[in-house]
């Protein structure tokens, strides 16, 4: 890489909404999707919400002289409705997928059937290594009663987890997708934090689009009104995040969205707004590189690591509270199977007996496969406790040994090992 | 790190078999383990199968002034029996847990509830930084029939893909666990040609143990001899695998192994053998970084590929042939609950109607899961399949550019940008 070299990619971003039946002209807003990504011609189209393999493989067909590798993330019952279109080649691909994912009796939800995950693919562009995370977390479907909070929580530590562990050696880092977070949200501080990765809207110079860089707005004519009644401009909740590490600086030059409506023709390509970013990477002067040694940022991690750790423990709680209950209640089937049973051999009331056999039989079934779901919940929002909990135990011990080095040890940047671990 | 500097690791390695209530004098031999493991002080214990979190607790407490870090993994129903002991501090811990592991209505082989994983420790050691894995993938139960053969294949992959992905900037790469696959089966081949790992077994020249390396002996009085009979001297599935990047030279030392009894008192640690390695890493002279680009390992990387593709694909079509017996039963149940709708409110034949009802609800419940979980495996395994499709596309192309970039491009290891994918 020459010192003067600046490396320009364009981002697109967008959650589709391509559910097969339910969403509202599905094959339309396809179509002139891949009509628009064609003309633009972008670096990189990273979409959600693609759920059916048959729109990708058009999609594919439309945009192969333009971008000519493609991948669909699959994963679940459903799909993890990820895919991707590159101008350049992709080196490449893999995926991981979220351990836990709300409860598959939330059939209405359907979020447990669709297997949310984190797609990963690498590029080698003009000497640098680039990793491309495209992602979707669990929608929020009551942010008065957010039953799904936890499992947000411990997806956003798994993804950040994911990015920490797999960017290693990568030169450029960026994270676009439907995170189902607000800015503020314990879930989008946490990912920040751990990872180091800044928001485009935040970072750029250059913004249009629609107000507070909204996503969902209620200008579209597809958003429910009455979800985003609380939120006169609308929410913030795809984001595009990017780094840069050792010796390349990255900006955001340009960050677009939709504002309700399609850039060229009147109709909306989705309920979600595309995000548009220009992004510049150049060799970095030394005061370029974002330190993550800042005293304040480290002591905001600690802060949100904490947050976390406590959000985490309730849902073990209540994880294990549901377990517990499950297994009353299959104790309880157990000796009404048993009662059943007696009264159908005795005769007298057999044929009730007989009739209430079915529901015993229900009960006793669905009470296990609780039991097994959140004893499995337990243990997956547990093995994430456990981990913030060793971070923070690391914090604590950098602390004792001096404020200085605290974040940097945290973040695994610095050499020896001059800490122990219990 | 000085030039003439050697790192010197004791690495333990065990499948401790202990199940709470069915493995035979369990608190006796994980006694025995925390005592043989406190006498001898090894740099890192690595054990599999630890199913009861109170074992790990109390080994814990045991090995604290020998071995001050300790992790356990938790994942499934039951936990992922995955733990880890160091004498030396921590940096990070994470984990994967396997897409597909087997099925849940196996319940007497039990694998599904497990929740079999890959936990990572990421230790700084004199300046070097050391990426320790350590898993357990599924039992194989019958080689003769093996249903379980492609998610063996497929936990390979993924086990394969993670350590690729997260040890790019790791200095030696450490990988050890109970594979359940023998030296030259399917999913060990894919493995090591997709990470560049060593057997230490095959590598060292100081080996003294059982014959052949075998971890499961008939000697071993926990074995069930009915099940070794084919192989008289034993199996060999649980490994020490190693590799160092960039520099640095690994070499094995010495290997032993248990030989059916404990090596101090008489009786067995575990129904598997014990691995103690000791490894050294120093500074490479330039002939001695082991190179990825040797014509003969690229073919030999093509072809075991290819094998695992063809082994993923069968999987995929088996899948999907559940998936859709699945579907003809659950119209079949609604047909048949529909009838006995019928019959029971006509009367005539009632009771028999309402004593089918129970029948009915369960197939219909019953066929329902079982698609729902076969199209979660259709999806997993062309989710690894298309991964490998990628990687053998890449490697036509590089099979085009010439075979000398061929391997090296395969793993990632080239700049530049110099290929086409689709």
């Amino acid at each position: 890489m020459k010192p003067n070299f600046t490396l320009r990619l364009r981002i697109f971003n967008l959650n589709c909404w391509a559910i097969p039946y339910l969403s509202k002209r599905r094959a339309d807003r396809m179509k002139r999707l891949g009509d628009f990504l064609n003309m633009e011609s972008f670096d990189l189209a990273l979409l959600e919400e693609v759920w059916s393999e048959q729109d990708f493989q058009h999609l594919r067909q439309k945009l192969l002289p333009s971008y000519p590798a493609a991948h669909y993330f699959r994963s679940g019952v459903i799909g993890s409705g990820l895919c991707v279109f590159s101008k350049h080649p992709v080196r490449e691909f893999t995926q991981h997928v979220y351990t836990l994912n709300g409860y598959p009796y939330m059939i209405h939800h359907g979020d447990w059937f669709c297997g949310k995950a984190v797609g990963l693919l690498v590029l080698h562009l003009s000497g640098l290594v680039l990793n491309v995370y495209v992602t979707h977390l669990h929608a929020e479907y009551s942010r008065q009663k957010d039953i799904y909070l936890t499992h947000r929580v411990a997806q956003a530590w798994e993804l950040a987890q994911f990015i920490h562990h797999t960017s290693k050696k990568a030169d450029v880092v960026l994270l676009c997708g439907d995170l189902n977070l607000h800015p503020k949200d314990l879930g989008c501080r946490l990912l920040k934090e751990w990872t180091g990765l800044h928001d485009a809207y935040l970072e750029t110079r250059d913004f249009k689009g629609s107000e507070e860089g909204c996503t969902m707005v209620p200008e579209n004519c597809y958003v429910n009104q009455r979800e985003l009644e609380p939120f006169p401009l609308g929410i913030r909740i795809d984001y595009v995040l990017y780094k840069a590490v050792s010796g390349f600086y990255i900006s955001c030059k340009t960050l677009r969205t939709t504002t309700g409506h399609d850039p060229h023709s009147g109709s909306p390509l989705s309920d979600h707004e595309a995000l548009m970013a220009t992004l510049c990477v150049r060799h970095s002067p030394p005061q370029h590189t974002p330190s993550p040694t800042h005293g304040p940022e480290g002591s905001q991690l600690i802060s949100v690591l904490k947050e976390a750790w406590r959000e985490l423990d309730l849902g073990v709680a209540q994880a294990r509270w549901w377990a517990t209950f499950a297994s009353y209640v299959i104790g309880l089937g157990l000796l009404l199977l048993a009662l059943l049973c007696a009264l159908a051999a005795g005769g007298g009331v057999r044929e009730v007996a007989i009739l209430l056999w079915t529901p015993s039989v229900g009960l006793l079934l669905g009470a296990g496969a609780v039991y097994l779901f959140h004893m499995q919940e337990a243990k997956g929002l547990s093995g994430a406790r456990a981990e913030l909990q060793h971070v923070l135990g690391r914090a604590g011990e950098a602390q004792d040994s001096g404020p200085a080095s605290q974040p940097a040890l945290l973040l695994g940047q610095q050499e020896g090992d001059g800490t122990e671990e219990q």
